[in-house]
């Protein structure tokens, strides 16, 4: 089994490659719910929702959201009616979040909610929420403080950043089996992910910090690995080089590897960045470079191949080298 | 100013004609909210809605309800997650269902959320729900008591009838400018709507049956008329006529006078009734037979002109005989 702990766009680009190399039974997903928002009074949950997305099959891998071949009817109607048309919901898209929000209008929690539809789709892989309590990642700019998905989606995170919080998270739990998953892991796979806005609140949980501490001392072998989504000095995507400043790190993987240092065994980055990672390595990190740029589903499968068998090479499907496939999907 | 009691199939046609030969500004409509129902755990308004669509221009008049040029995709995505998908609700139209449904969330009543999406359709004519409080018309048959969208859309109205009830309508009360309407009207008119399942619950709410016979006296001239849904001995459409026997009516022109007997002063039925009209006649009841089945735009402006002539000439925004217009929508 391995825990990978994951947001929604690099980490489900990952997810994807991992699910055509080994066994989605194997897989437990920890994923951030800091950006999860009410939208037109849903309630959306974009990474788990990208997530469950990519495991059953169904994610738009054009878009890297939502439903592929999806339409926007009822979001042309919304605009008509006067509503919010920035977070774009797409109409098959909007039965995942209003299936959610009357299971949580039940009592259920998001973790039962998750499940429930994971289970529907014919998830194999399990999908945990980092916890079943409200954590909202806070984005402070000079026009105020603003949620994740309005610097993000709403005003295309064009506004400068003082800094990130996530708020409820000192009272927060990890959902239910988000602990062992950690620690009972044959190795923890961070995903190559925002390291603030994406794995960040899932550190900022009490408790999974700690379990990360604890899998690492388990057993000598690397165990926790991370894919850098920083190549050079620029993200791969979207706004983590602007967060990583904001939050006193460097844009480079030196800054990937410091957000990490407490726990990390394997830091997989770019071949673009074999210097720095000579250097990181003096400071005594194991660091791991490949191509890591995924454009294809065999790029995805090719990266999520090599970490697999630095880490937990037992869990390979095939243990012969991936032979390129035709990606048939848009 | 006239005030329409109507449901949403038949009363939208009537409404559809009469829109076109009055201003809308000078209609207030009394809408059936007896089929009321949550659906995927929003409020769907059916009557509300169809009303609401006509008098936008939304509505698809080749279906008869839900928005024209509307597409179903959430609706199978639903079906692909397990739920309930017999009640067709389009991608345009759930725009309808969330707005309202938040609406109600954030604490707003019926006839407050009913105006602000008017408002925002543009829609000049007033609606207002029956009640504010929840109505619930119950179809009782032999495989236990259905909702109406249960009995009527779910089973296709199959399922003998032994009775009907309208679950909390004695602790109702007209919502705010229902029985002003009805009781400073110049005329009311009663839509060819199901007497027992649109009309019905209108008029089991406590209050509007005692308008009615208040604005019966007020003045002397045909000041409340009903447009039967039933020609011969049957209805136009759906199950008024299974309904009215389980409720101890002929399924006639007679059984619909029956029906509204307290406070009817005009019937207005089709030529194909004149016999029946006549026999009404006897018993004192003022009747007019016209063509009353309405299949075009045409035919749907000539009854409301008709109509509205015998009871209100003065609103008639023209008052020569209505030019046959090509009806362009589908």
């Amino acid at each position: 089994m391995i825990c990978v702990l994951s947001g929604g766009t690099g980490g489900a680009k990952f997810v994807d490659g991992l699910r055509q190399v080994m066994p989605a039974e194997e897989i437990t997903l920890v994923v951030n719910t800091g950006d999860d928002l009410l939208w037109w009074g849903l309630y959306v949950s974009p990474d788990i929702d990208s997530i469950t997305y990519v495991l059953s099959g169904m994610l738009s891998r054009e878009r890297g959201w939502g439903v592929k071949g999806d339409t926007f009817l009822c979001l042309q109607a919304m605009g008509q009616l006067g509503e919010p048309t920035w977070f774009h919901t797409g109409d098959r898209d909007l039965a995942m979040h209003l299936l959610r929000s009357r299971l949580l209008a039940e009592g259920k929690t998001l973790s039962e909610a998750t499940a429930v539809i994971s289970q529907k789709l014919g998830v194999k892989a399990r999908i945990l929420p980092m916890s079943d309590s409200r954590v909202e990642t806070r984005v402070d700019t000079p026009i105020g403080e603003l949620s994740f998905e309005e610097y993000f989606v709403q005003r295309w995170y064009q506004d400068p950043v003082n800094a990130v919080r996530f708020a409820g998270a000192s009272d927060a739990e990890p959902a239910p089996g988000v602990v062992d998953a950690i620690t009972s892991a044959d190795a923890v796979i961070i995903a190559p992910s925002n390291p603030i806005t994406s794995i960040g609140p899932i550190l900022a949980v009490p408790g999974i910090h700690n379990a990360l501490l604890q899998a690492k001392a388990r057993i000598a072998k690397p165990k926790i690995a991370a894919i850098s989504p920083i190549v050079g000095n620029a993200p791969v995507a979207g706004p983590a080089g602007i967060l990583m400043q904001a939050q006193g790190l460097p844009c480079s993987i030196a800054g990937v590897a410091h957000a990490y240092e407490d726990f990390l065994d394997l830091l997989v980055c770019d071949t673009r960045d074999a210097r720095a990672a000579d250097m990181l390595r003096q400071s005594g990190l194991r660091v791991h470079c490949t191509r890591t740029v995924m454009r294809t589903a065999d790029d995805k499968a090719a990266l999520a191949r090599e970490v697999l068998s630095l880490i937990s090479p037992d869990l390979l499907k095939d243990k012969t080298p991936a032979v390129p496939q035709v990606d048939s999907q848009p």
